[in-house]
């Protein structure tokens, strides 16, 4: 509609006229890079790939990392370059700039329901080998008719509640109906279960989180034992986020994890007891500026609510024990001083660490990828508030 | 940097092989309207647009909308055409739509500090009559010099805290100095204070926002008059929020009021007292879909964080009081059912009462305005992401 909007014209008229300056280039230093910008530390993200990848490959088990964390196409690109089989979106509309991007292999983790999803998800299945998941016949009914009229076909995977009480099928029985109604429906087949715990992701603690991830595996394992006894083989049992896949690796249940958060470790993941099997570090950060010094024992930077969010709690002030993140407000972030000689100057930059990554991402254009201090890369953020 | 990736490479290439279906179109039923989207009733949005204006005419005090609620210049163009003086914009990026479609009186009711930020803002300046906050001598210095590199000028309102605890100076003596120093610096003009007490707007109790906003009003008057003793007539004196507005209009001590919500009331206004000075409606929707009914008393809707947030709790469902939000993650709305008879049905729109409003646009890219069930008008969210 941009076309007929009164504004949209106007900038038509005159974008020439106040272009807004570009967030950074490549070989420009951080501390000239303007704020708020998210930024990626290229040394700590490819560490993090490789020690998902390392940890998948040891246990024999396919990494599919989630594309909801990012919604980079350069990411994902890095992802399955380095050993991962493809991504997943949790969304159709966030798979296509995937798809664009050159990847070809995607498991929409989520239930399609709706008339245009169906359309866009078969035309995106001509052009990449696309896997679904289902928890309702009528769901399952729905993709199979929208597939016909594309002359595409998709993977299965019927979604099981292994105890996250979201979406999912409650029982075997529910499980092999669904498995059924693959074999009477066109363009569907039928692949295996999905079983994702999020709940228990976020867990702090070690054990909690080791025993809470088994209880998981053994009612994926459950569903899958009830398909195989129908004549079902699971070719997958996908699942595991970022808390669980030490674990979920090593079950001997699942055949593919899907985290997302690990190449970034935000706020919420790196408070979490990790134990010494896997060394993921923080790569993310929100490139802030102190814009407001009113007070002694408060400082106001200039990222708020707009930069990052606070449903898994504030963001922390990266590298200075002294400084505290006490209100996110629409675009400010109030700081207090605990310690006076740590006090930040007018002007002076701050990293951020965001408490939950994958929230963030969606609210930023573009990715800063730095290296020792200096601008690498500019990634745009492709699927950036592609929800539908 | 976009022309210098693998990924937006491709998107080159294919862009128009996988197109997006577009969001809506004039003459669309809601019905028809795919989800997660933004919609605006416009019989209830211009109500309130007309109850705001008319409770700052009442009181011969001007209304300067806040742009940062809706980031919607076609929203402000109307605001401006019911009688506002002009809006209020958080950030200088912000800004830059909105002067592109002619908006011409805009109060950056923010500190500005950081080389590019200023530079934009001095370009911004000579496109349009500028309004800035200040609240440190470095930062109206700095701000000086770039308006004089360009040859553009703004009026200057100093920032007083009058109990935010925020940013603004903290005492008559700071405020004192900040003018006396627009004395010698080129370029900027002392033109009163902001005085804004963003913690108050959201107290519930009616009588106890009274009672705080006359405080915070009674703050603001000792400000102004330390200035007017040192010989500073205060020709503007901002502040004020849609919780506030009501008793700052009828303080005598404000000369303009810059509330933002009151256009959409969402679901943390919605649930304020209010009395029956004015009368405001929801009007601001996340529109959903059912996409799981995985057991009796639950269902699942397509939209979550990415979609709206809860900072300020969890949406509502409009007009179902059996339904209750009961979480929202990435892309998921859990509905608990309290009455059995009220379940929606799989593939049911449902609308949401988004709970902070602000955030919320800053999601979406695009707002569908509706009028008795059918799109009239989709307006570019043209300021969404532009938080420099």
């Amino acid at each position: 509609m941009a076309e007929e909007t009164i504004a949209s014209v106007l900038v038509g008229e005159t974008a020439g006229v106040l272009p807004l300056p570009k967030l950074a280039r490549e070989g420009d230093r951080l501390e000239d890079v303007d704020t708020p910008a998210l930024i990626l530390d290229l040394d700590a993200f490819e560490d993090n790939l490789r020690s998902m990848q390392a940890l998948a490959e040891t246990h024999g088990v396919a990494l599919r990392p989630h594309g909801k964390a990012h919604k980079c196409p350069e990411i994902a690109l890095r992802q399955v370059s380095l050993g991962a089989r493809g991504i997943c979106c949790q969304k159709v509309s966030e798979a296509v700039p995937f798809v664009r991007a050159g990847l070809t292999d995607i498991l929409i983790s989520n239930e399609v329901v709706g008339r245009q999803k169906l359309e866009l998800l078969a035309r995106l299945a001509s052009r990449a080998r696309l896997t679904v998941c289902v928890d309702h016949p009528k769901a399952l009914e729905a993709l199979s008719a929208a597939l016909d009229a594309q002359h595409s076909c998709v993977d299965v995977l019927v979604e099981v509640d292994i105890g996250q009480k979201r979406c999912g099928v409650q029982t075997h029985e529910q499980a092999v109906a669904l498995a059924d109604l693959t074999l009477r429906l066109p363009n569907v087949r039928f692949a295996g279960v999905q079983a994702y715990h999020g709940s228990i992701q976020h867990t702090r603690s070690f054990d909690e989180r080791q025993r809470a991830a088994r209880q998981g595996a053994a009612a994926a394992a459950g569903f899958v034992d009830a398909l195989r006894q129908a004549g079902y083989a699971c070719e997958v049992v996908t699942g595991g986020g970022t808390g669980t896949a030490l674990f979920d690796a090593a079950s001997g249940v699942f055949t593919e994890l899907q985290p997302g958060s690990y190449a970034f470790m935000d706020g919420d993941y790196g408070a979490m007891e990790w134990g010494e099997v896997i060394g993921l570090q923080h790569a993310l950060f929100l490139w802030s500026t102190v814009i407001s010094t009113p007070a002694p024992g408060r400082v106001v930077l200039d990222a708020g609510l707009k930069s990052t969010t606070s449903e898994s709690g504030l963001p922390h002030v990266f590298g200075h024990p002294g400084l505290r993140c006490t209100a996110l407000n629409d675009e400010h972030c109030i700081v207090a001083v605990d310690v006076p000689q740590a006090s930040p100057a007018l002007g002076e930059k701050l990293r951020l660490v965001p408490s939950h990554c994958d929230p963030t991402f969606n609210l930023h254009d573009e990715l800063v990828g730095v290296r020792k201090g200096v601008v690498e890369a500019v990634w745009p953020i492709s699927a950036r508030g592609l929800s539908r």
